[in-house]
């Protein structure tokens, strides 16, 4: 149960996971976080604001960045330094995501990775864009 | 139900949120996400890591980040545009975790706020350091 | 709190219980056991699967069969020794099933019996059939 | 998005997922599955068993085999057909269980794998055994 060395790993490699992102997930992050933002627990108030209904948190959408990293590239084992995200759209409830992680650049002697981080929606919409850096498992 | 504007905003203003972050808490983060890295759901593969147990997902913090932001400042109405986070030690099954968020500059021709964010143990140690960009409630 | 011992059973002897399985729920299975399918939690790739859409877990069908033995026949104190299953047809997001337990064979020496299993969901049609072997409470 | 095809799959090969199984979780199952036992979710009665305090739900186990072939071995758009299970021992709150799946025979004519299914736990005692039969992904 140990993820990919540095040494497995090349430039351009990349790995994705997918999910519906469903009402219910929504409340839970919600309980989970304490965000009671009314953007996404409130329908009355969602209503009203430029979206016309809740909208999932985006930082949901970040996890599952944290699922392709620690479960597929590199893999467990891997340490988390940092991530970088731009929220560029909203996802909706029912919405399909995925995450996808590309390896952009390896920093051999520090034993680290820094890779493009893709959030797309079922359209192709890019909802999250960024770049993380992990160090990978040894 | 509208958080502040920008004109009722000063640099140097802050906001906090805490939580003690449960075990029940990981597994509904895991559940909404789709990350069962072992390092969060598997307390035998953990004992054997750096960390000698499980530990909660990193991502997971960054939710009370948000939750500061869109609650409490700039809250409801607020467009969160970008976060950056470094994650600087790992946060643990029972631990509580206050994040808090501290406004570093006002962009007032564009509505937007940089938020420094930090989010801190029990013991006073950062767990997340990072800085959000958002745009205040009209 | 005690269930039915094997001289308060005869051959025949049936019981049920029914439930609507919701979309959380197979959320929650999905969190509990770990099981990501894309064909129950991903309405994108269920769509082009030959279901057109998501499906609930054939092991969650099995827990309202173990919820007839564990609570009513022969209900608590009973010791689940063998379950047998075959997965017939689909159950969908909303579909109200019933297990349905039926007294097959007593075993008195042993104290145990076999039950024949099914499970059907609100139009009549046999989702889940199979058989149980258990002990009965003393 | 698509498992193995019955072509590349060979005899013996294996997959394994494992999850260490909280209170919270044998909650959900019950919440999902409608099995109050009192074994599961009652402290006070499950002292007074042979177990002596509250145990998983037997079927919760089967459900990380179901995750194993759905996600790994065959993976996504495996027909799960049949599941055979054989509960030796129990599984208390906390235990890290191990479900691994192994390939025992090809029935390429009919696109269908036998598998043998058994979950350990830390200590590496069989929890259930048992045998699976599946259609793989075309």
């Amino acid at each position: 149960m140990t993820g990919l060395t540095i040494n497995q790993i090349t430039v351009g490699q990349s790995a994705s996971f997918a999910k519906t992102i469903t009402e219910a997930d929504v409340n839970m992050f919600a309980e989970v976080t304490g965000d009671f933002n009314p953007a996404h627990v409130n329908e009355e108030y969602a209503k009203g604001t430029m979206f016309k209904g809740r909208i999932v948190h985006g930082i949901l959408g970040a996890g599952l960045i944290s699922a392709v990293l620690g479960m597929h590239l590199p893999g467990p084992g891997t340490i988390y330094l940092k991530q970088e995200l731009k929220f560029m759209a909203p996802v909706r409830f029912g919405d399909t995501i995925t995450a996808t992680c590309t390896v952009k650049e390896r920093l051999e002697e520090k034993n680290r990775l820094v890779l493009d981080c893709v959030v797309t929606n079922q359209d192709g919409v890019s909802v999250i864009v960024g770049e993380a850096l992990v160090m990978a498992p040894k």
